[in-house]
Formats: structure tokens, C-alpha cells, sequence
């Protein structure tokens, strides 16, 4: 496995340089998130991730989860990792002080969980999951509920699931099955099995909340039919045993140290939570959190390829370079002096730190969203939050993919062999793009809700920021050809929309047959955007071999990565008449 | 797992209606491969692929092969499989007849390799292997060790092996460090490590013939030091058992099945095979032929992956299509109504399909190149089949991977599970763009060795017959815009290859640089020419429902994958100075 190294240098240039953390926490009155307390946090965390979790990623991949009659038991080492997590306080860093958390904005969360999702992405679904519910229950719950179960969750005694999924519905909740019948007590029998359920059974916690949507006997049918249950492990009062058992746990191409369960509930005691019937908006809300987690897995597992990638590169000798050996005095040159290695290494290196500034300034918006006191700010943040996030868990998630690859491909056959962990990689980034609405999914509701949705509105907020920008720089001495190039796509952004909308007022199918390509392209110009800006902040501070790195792979990002948009505009261009006048006989005749 | 069926009528519009097998076997004089034989080579292959390989897909996957103290055991059934596959005859379809084989065109060899490789990759290499060793001994052996090993080997009483890979040199062959000492007798004491060596050890053969690449004691330096030879595991004459073991076997991402080795030769006699120190010439020979089998291999996890993606599409219900429910009787509609899964799949099946006819195209250049008795021809053949072998092997296996990954995103939440067989598809894809060469070295060898190398004229004689094909359709009434786009294509690609040659000669840095787009960039040109005469055909034939999908098909490619070349293109250009200018320790400042 490559060791894991926290990115500390790249992470403070975005705290310090491109984004100002400290002037942004400042406007928010966020007075505990001081500089003194975000260093701490990061070389803490670092700390943490590096020497207890990172040790633990291969060999809980190795191990996998254990199942026995109901009984769940994760990997050597996992449950003693998550006691020191919550005994350090990390569980509740972003949490609520009402409920024991520290109150510190999510931006600090997310920091947090870039270094634990890239130094053991499997260990870190079960906390995850539980800071999904915790969200739900502190945006829905009664004061009974949240006094009854947030405690417990911030302080990691407990842990959360998300229950959605049934083995006939991912995408279309509204055939879900399970059904809630309302008690004399005020409770629910909830029966029926949900499958593909993160930490829905382990034993990292004294008990587990499960979030669980199903129907009332007189819900209406569809997605307006759905409600949202709390349903513990055991029962928060009485500590019985509920009627939710694990049924088995799934064998997946990764993830393996996170238990993926079947749940069966065979008329188990729920509550709802929220209105009835409003189950999926309630859910809505845990999902974007998961969602922009679900994209930094992207970031996590490529940051941690990158690492074992430039390691080797550096160390492997293979070859001499074509303009002459670079190490005469060693058998061949290490690989690193090949153009094409380094063609992999820079395309990682793009990604990985373009995803990383993405998921800084969402997380500002997120913090702004949460915690300013003037409403106009705070709705303009979720209007760009609501435009980003189908794009955070898209782009992120398919770049990431990308990324693990090339860090395979650089180590040759070494690269496929399990004992050097360049392919768990591969494969744990694989279920990024699938869960937490698959990609596709992402696609459908960036153009369909949210860009056409608004008239465009969500687009023009993005757009109005990176036009000014260019605007700002259109002089730039060293970035002029570069924010021309920005400015440009950013124009042409617009005038695709307005093409694709005009399409689809005719015709409902060219939403999906753009949407995956639309997203992609978007992607590009918001990295574009995010390197120039990186470029800039860099050249503004006082580390010179630092900006020329950041400069150098700003140059790469724009020469040989934004160019894929051609591909992509020309895909969306093409319309749907191409996909859809196939039969569904056609695809394969004998 | 997904059900294995043999494309036969895909194959069958090729081989009559696409390239006229019938005709080219003919004219080469090819008298035993007769309509009736390719019929009951395409049947019979079919069934023994489909009944008795298919099932051991995903049983060998999850048993793996064992390794215990020297002795290596392969999945179960493997071994049946083998002798059932031996006694059928399958073995020397396309083999010499001087020794057994039935010597039939290698086409025939290659259009059986698919069924296998789409059945069941891991198990496929061990004949695989055997095949390239064949290749080389009978190309480069002496009268006694054809007459020694090759029937033995056509027979499948023995298989063999290409031992190359040490642990410090995969690429940089020139490194090796196995030594070959002459012994009184005239044979030569073997000694080194060797990894990575596919069927290695077994239990399927009674024997494994090793090809060994070492260095005799007085070797020049580097690859012109390298020699290739025979090393039995079991002497021929005596029975003896040789001082050659297996060490361990790797656990890897996939093709779990297939035994991947680390042999010790300790002083084990072999014999020396081709002129000493022309061994990576012999190697090559072997590796070629290897090239094409590997660049097979992303076609066959591909369709494998679009048999199971194309039935789960079907059967799947979830969401209505956006302009109205399709199947307003059932719960939801089938996913196929919906535009992205259609994209994802109408990709998997021009990839497939078009690289089907990549492959088909290229064997009948061996065919010709093996067989014709027409110096000129031969010649001709051999030069496309060095332009077309690295393309074949690193496009197709790129495309290949991207395929299995949409298999996979095709089943949602599924696709990551073990028991639906889509994930192992894109586990055992991954390995194809690494091994026999990494794509990046096919690149290197596309780019600089074949086309600059020829001073452009190995490009010249495939674009002349692109030209050629769009002048004669130029005025095709239903093609024509796309015949147009392919003739500007064509041109461009050698507009590109003589600005990056320009490049080259000032900057060697340039190939490299530009190495990698390029082949991709020239793959999916030749993927364009070759749709266009697929569509030709299928209007030429009588089947409309077929006509119909390739022309739907060709569409979509020409609207929707085509246009990925505009970002090579690009990325081409782009030039080496934003790859180069990063010093190595920038990559990764703390």
C-alpha cells in the first residue's frame, strides 16, 4: 500500500491563499474556527489518518467484512480505530454543541474527511453514514427526537444508516415496498427488506439508527407516498433488541472493510420523522450532504493513487530518456523522465488538486449556507450548492476513476498486483460513480432540475462569477491566453444550454441524451476556473518552486485536459435522435 | 454471471458481407477453409465456448488458482476443460500440419480466440501462451526442436510459456539479469528469477515448455545481449525433471483464474533457439502475434459485458421514459427507454462491434502475410500488420476497459457485486492495457518506430486505402456526410503526423509526449472507416432489421465517440513543454 501522506501543503494554500478560510470564517462570526484551531485540525487529523487508518486500508480490503447468523464483524482493527476516532473528538468536529459536537463549520468537516476517506475510504463509510443521519435527524427530527438520538451519534456511541434501497428499486423510489402501519403508540410496524446498506450491521457501535423510507397504508402511490422512519438496533428507551436483523452482507469488487448489508425488518418499532408522505424531501437532505462526500471519494482514492504513483515513478528505473540519460550513474533512468509517465502523473495531479479546490469552495458555500445571518447570502449559496453538487459527485467520482487508473497504469504489471495497492484503489473508487445516485443520475438532475428547471438562473449564477473573473484578468501577463480560453468556453457554456433547452421543449429525451456529456463538459470549464484561479493565488504568494508547479500544472490542465469539452460539446450537439431510433431488438440481433 | 452466446451473426456478417472471407481464403489458396469449415468452426467453437467455458468464468474467478510449495493447481474444471478443448481438436486449428495441426488460416485461429477470451479470459491463456510459443519455435527453431516440441505442443499434450519479466525489468528487457552458461553438450545452464510469467506452472499439461530470454556469459551489454531459450520443465528425451520451479503465484486484480508466476531456473538446462543474442528478435515474434491475442482480449470483456448490460436493460424496470411510459402495463419501464442507458449502451456496441472488425480486418493481413505467394502482397500485408498491432492492441484494450465500466454502470448498485459477473469483466479488462507492452510503449512503438520511423510511410498505406474507400463513396446518398468527415479525418491524421515529425526532429521528448493521444486518435479514424464499410455492407445485404442497427450504430459512433478525436488532437498538439517543464520533485511539494 503507499503510505498516505496528508496533502498539508496543497490543503493550506487552499485554506490560506486561494480561498481565505480565515477572512470567509470570520464574516460567518464562525469565531471557533480560528487559525490556531485549523491547524490543529489538520495536522491532528493528518496525524490520525496517517499512523491509525491508513495501516488498516489494506488489510481490511484484504480481510473483507465477516458474516455469521446476523452477526457483522469488520476488519482486525477497524472497531479499536473508530474508538480512538471518537475518544479524539474527531466525530464531532462539525457537529451541533446543542448535541455534544464542536460546533466547527462543515468546510472543516469536509477538510477532515478528504484525510480520512483517502487514507481508508471503507473505514470511513461508517462514520459517514452516521453524519448523514445525524444531518437528517437534526434537519427533521422533533427536539424528542434529536435529544433522544444526536447525543448518542455525535459522541460515536451510536452510529447512523441511510435504508433507501430495495432489490427491484435504486433510482425509482417510488416502488419501494417496505411498509410502515401506524401503532396504538404513536409508532410504526415497519416490514419489508432493503438491500446495498452501508454499515447497516457492524460492530464499531453500541447500537445503530436506521433511516428507513417506506409507505403508510394510505401513502399515495410514487415518490408523494413516501415517509422516513427512525428505526434503532435497540430501542433508545427501553435498550430491547429490534426487529431488524442483517440478512447478509453483499461480496463487492471493493469497499470490502465496509459492510454492505441486506436489512430485513419484520414489523420492527419505527417513528416517523418529518411529515408523513415526505419522506424522500427529508432524505433529500442527507443526500446532498452524502453526495458531496460521495465526490470527494473521488478526490480521496486518487489523491491516495497519486502518492503511490509519483513514489514510484521516482524510484523505478526503466529505460532511458530520449534526450539523453538523467541518471547515468544508475542502470536506467527512473520513469519519471519519460514524457508519457508524466503525462499520467500531470493528469492526476490536475484532477486531484481541480477536485480538491472544487470541494473547498462548495464547502464554503456549504458553511455560508448553514451559518450566515443575511438570507440573500445564504439562498444564493444554495442556489450554487444546488448547481455544484450533482457536479461535485459526477465529475469527482468519473475523474477519480480515471485517476486510480493511471496510477495503476504508471506501475506497469506491478500496478495489478494486489500486494503493492495501486488496484484496491481501482476499485474502491469504482463505486463512486454508482451509489448515492449513479452518475447518470447526477447528469438528469444538474440539467433537468437544476439548469433547465431554473431557466437557466442556477447556470447564470456560476457563470456571472467566472465572467467576472476573466474580466478581472483578461490582462493577465503570464494567464491572458488561458482566461481568454476561459472566458470563451464560458460563453459557449451558455449558448449549449440555451440549445439544448430549446431541444428539449420539443423533445423531453434530449435532457438524457445530453445530461452525462453536459455534466462532463461543465466539469471542465469549473476546474478551468478553479486552476486559474489556483495559478493566480500562487503567484501571489512567496513560494516560487511552489507557483511554478501550480503554474506548470495549470498550463497541462488547459492543454491537454480542458480540450476534452470539444468531445463532450460536440456529444451533447448530436441530440438524441442518434440514441433513440434503435428498437430495444436491435442492440443485439441473432 | 451473464450468459456467454457467440455473436455468430455479427461474425457472419464480416466474414461474408464485410470482408469476404470466402474469396480472400480462395485466392490465398487456402483450400481446407471452405464455407462448410468456417460454419462448423463458428458452430462448434460456439457451443464448446458457451457450455463448457462460460460456466467456469465466474467459479474460476472466485477460487483462483492455488499455490502450494511449488506445485500450482488451477480452478476447478480447468483441467477438464483443457482436455475436452485438446480432444476436440481445438488446439491445432490454425496450426502446421507438419506437426499435427490442421492448418487452417490464422483468421480461423483468431475468429475461435474471441468465443474463448469472451467466455473466459483466465482460462484462455493458458492455450494462449501455448500459441506464442508455437509461433516462435516454429519460426525460429531448428528442424529437431520443431520436430521435438511441436507436436507435442499442437497435440496439447505440453503447453508453453514466454518468460521475459524479471522483477527489476518488465519494459527495459535490456536489464535482465537471467544468465546462460554453455554446457559440454552444447546446452546451457539457465539461472534467474523470472515473475510475471502466465501458466508458468499447472496442472492442466503433462509438460511446459519454457522460452526463456537470458544472457550468455560474453553478451554485449543491453537488448542486442539477449538470447532465447528452450527450457523444458521436463526434458524431452530423458523425462528428467529440470531445475526449474515455481516460486509463488501473485494475487491479482483479476484474470484470477489464469496462474501468474515467479520461476527460479537454477542451473536449469535449456537450449539455445535462434541465432545467439538475436533473442528479443525471436521474442518479438512471438510478442506480435501476443499483441493482437491481448488488443482481442478488450473485445472479449467487452462483449461479455454488453451480453449482460443488453439483458439487464431489458429486463430491468425502473422510472418512465421522459416522454411517456413505454410499458404502462408494468411497474416502471425497462431502462433501455432511457436516453443515457442507451448511450452507454449503443458505446459498448460500436467499440464492440467496430473493433470486431478491427480484429477480422488484421487477421486476414496474416493470413495474407502467411500465406500469400505473392512476395509484394506478403510485404504489403506485413507493413499494414506492423502499423494496424499496436493500435489493435492498446485502442481495443482501452475501449475495452471503458466498455466493461459501462457494463458495470449499466447494473447500478449491481454492477459492483460479485455474483453478477459484470464487475470481474472490467477486473480482468484492466490487466489487457498493461501487459504485452503497456500502451504507452505500443504508442512509442506506433509513433516512433513505425510511422516516423518509416518516414510516414506505413501511415501513408493505410490512409491511401481510407482515401481510396471515401472517393468511391463520396456520393453515397444516405452516407455521404459521413464519408465527407472521415476524408477530412484522414487527411488531418497526416497533417498531424508530419507536425509532430517536425517536432520530433528538434525535441525526441515530442514522440513521447504526443505518443499516447496519437494511437487513440488514430484508433477511433480507423474504427470511423471501418463503421462506414460495415454500414455499406449492411445495405448491400438483406436482412433491414440488421442493415438498420449498423447504420443506427455508425450514426452514434460518427455523432457522439468520433468527436473524442478533437480532444487528441489537441492534446497532440499540445507538445511536450507543458509535460517536461515540471522539475520531478515539483510533482509532489510538502
Amino acid at each position: 500500500m503507499p503510505d498516505y501522506k496528508a496533502p498539508l501543503r496543497d490543503m493550506r494554500f487552499l485554506i490560506d491563499n486561494v480561498f481565505d478560510f480565515h477572512g470567509h470564517y470570520a464574516a460567518l462570526g464562525a469565531t471557533d474556527a480560528t487559525p490556531d484551531m485549523v491547524s490543529a485540525i489538520l495536522e491532528e487529523g493528518a496525524k490520525f489518518c496517517e499512523n491509525v487508518l491508513a495501516p488498516l486500508n489494506r488489510s481490511g480490503d484484504e480481510e473483507g467484512c465477516h458474516f455469521d447468523n446476523g452477526v457483522v464483524t469488520t476488519p482486525k482493527g477497524f472497531k479499536e480505530a473508530f474508538a480512538q476516532y471518537v475518544d479524539g473528538g474527531w466525530h464531532g468536529v462539525a457537529a451541533d454543541p446543542a448535541y455534544g459536537g464542536q460546533g466547527l463549520p462543515p468546510s472543516l468537516g469536509l477538510v477532515l474527511s478528504e484525510m480520512i476517506g483517502s487514507s481508508n475510504t471503507s473505514w470511513g463509510m461508517y462514520p459517514g453514514l452516521t453524519h448523514g443521519a445525524m444531518t437528517a435527524i437534526h434537519a427533521h427530527g422533533t427536539d424528542e427526537q434529536k435529544a433522544t438520538y444526536l447525543n448518542k451519534l455525535t459522541a460515536g456511541e451510536w452510529t447512523g444508516t441511510m435504508c433507501l434501497t430495495e432489490a427491484h428499486c435504486g433510482t425509482d423510489l417510488g416502488l419501494i415496498k417496505t411498509r410502515a402501519v401506524p401503532q396504538a403508540d404513536g409508532s410504526y410496524a415497519v416490514t419489508g427488506s432493503k438491500i446495498f446498506i452501508s454499515a447497516g450491521e457492524h460492530d464499531m457501535s453500541a447500537n445503530i439508527i436506521h433511516l428507513v423510507l417506506a409507505k403508510l397504508p394510505d401513502a399515495p402511490a410514487g415518490t408523494k407516498g413516501i415517509s422516513l422512519f427512525i428505526v434503532p438496533k435497540f430501542h433508545a428507551d427501553s435498550g430491547e433488541r429490534n426487529a431488524v436483523h442483517c440478512g447478509s452482507i453483499e461480496h463487492k469488487m471493493g469497499i470490502k472493510g465496509s459492510a454492505t448489508c441486506v436489512l430485513n425488518f419484520d414489523g420492527a418499532r419505527g417513528f416517523l420523522i418529518g411529515e408523513a408522505n415526505k419522506g424522500l424531501n427529508c432524505m433529500f437532505t442527507m443526500m446532498n450532504h452524502a453526495r458531496l462526500g460521495t465526490g470527494m471519494q473521488g478526490l480521496c482514492n486518487g489523491e491516495a493513487s497519486f502518492q503511490g504513483a509519483i513514489k514510484y515513478a521516482n524510484d523505478r528505473l526503466q529505460m532511458r530518456s530520449l534526450t539523453g540519460a538523467k541518471a547515468p550513474d544508475k542502470a536506467a533512468d527512473p520513469i519519471i523522465v519519460h514524457p508519457d509517465v508524466r503525462r499520467m502523473l500531470l493528469t492526476m495531479k490536475a484532477f486531484n488538486e481541480g477536485n480538491r479546490a472544487l470541494t473547498y469552495f462548495t464547502a464554503q458555500l456549504l458553511d455560508t449556507a448553514h451559518l450566515s445571518h443575511d438570507a440573500d447570502q445564504r439562498q444564493a449559496a444554495e442556489d450554487l450548492l444546488a448547481f455544484l453538487t450533482p457536479i461535485c459527485k459526477a465529475f469527482m467520482t468519473e475523474t477519480g476513476l480515471e485517476v486510480t487508473n493511471h496510477g495503476m497504469q504508471v506501475f506497469g504489471g506491478h500496478g495489478y498486483i494486489r500486494e503493492w495497492g495501486m488496484e484496491q484503489l481501482a476499485r474502491d473508487a469504482r463505486i463512486a460513480p454508482i451509489y448515492e445516485g449513479t452518475n447518470g443520475i447526477q447528469a438528469l438532475d444538474l440539467l433537468g432540475r437544476k439548469v433547465l428547471g431554473s431557466q437557466g438562473k442556477l447556470l447564470r449564477g456560476f457563470t456571472r462569477i467566472v465572467h467576472k473573473f476573466c474580466a478581472a484578468h483578461a490582462e493577465h501577463p503570464q494567464l491572458k491566453a488561458h482566461v481568454e480560453q476561459l472566458d470563451q468556453l464560458n460563453q459557449q457554456w451558455g449558448e449549449l444550454t440555451m440549445k439544448v433547452g430549446m431541444a428539449a421543449m420539443k423533445n423531453p429525451d434530449e435532457v438524457g441524451a445530453a445530461a452525462v456529456d453536459y455534466l462532463m463538459y461543465s466539469g471542465y470549464i469549473i476546474l478551468a476556473y478553479l486552476w486559474l484561479r489556483m495559478a493566480i493565488a500562487a503567484q501571489a504568494q512567496d513560494d516560487i518552486e511552489f507557483a511554478k508547479a501550480k503554474l506548470g500544472t495549470c498550463d497541462f490542465y488547459f492543454k491537454r485536459l480542458l480540450p476534452r469539452t470539444t468531445g463532450h460539446r460536440a456529444a451533447v450537439e448530436a441530440g438524441s435522435e442518434c440514441l433513440m431510433s434503435l428498437s430495444a431488438q436491435a442492440f443485439a440481433l441473432e
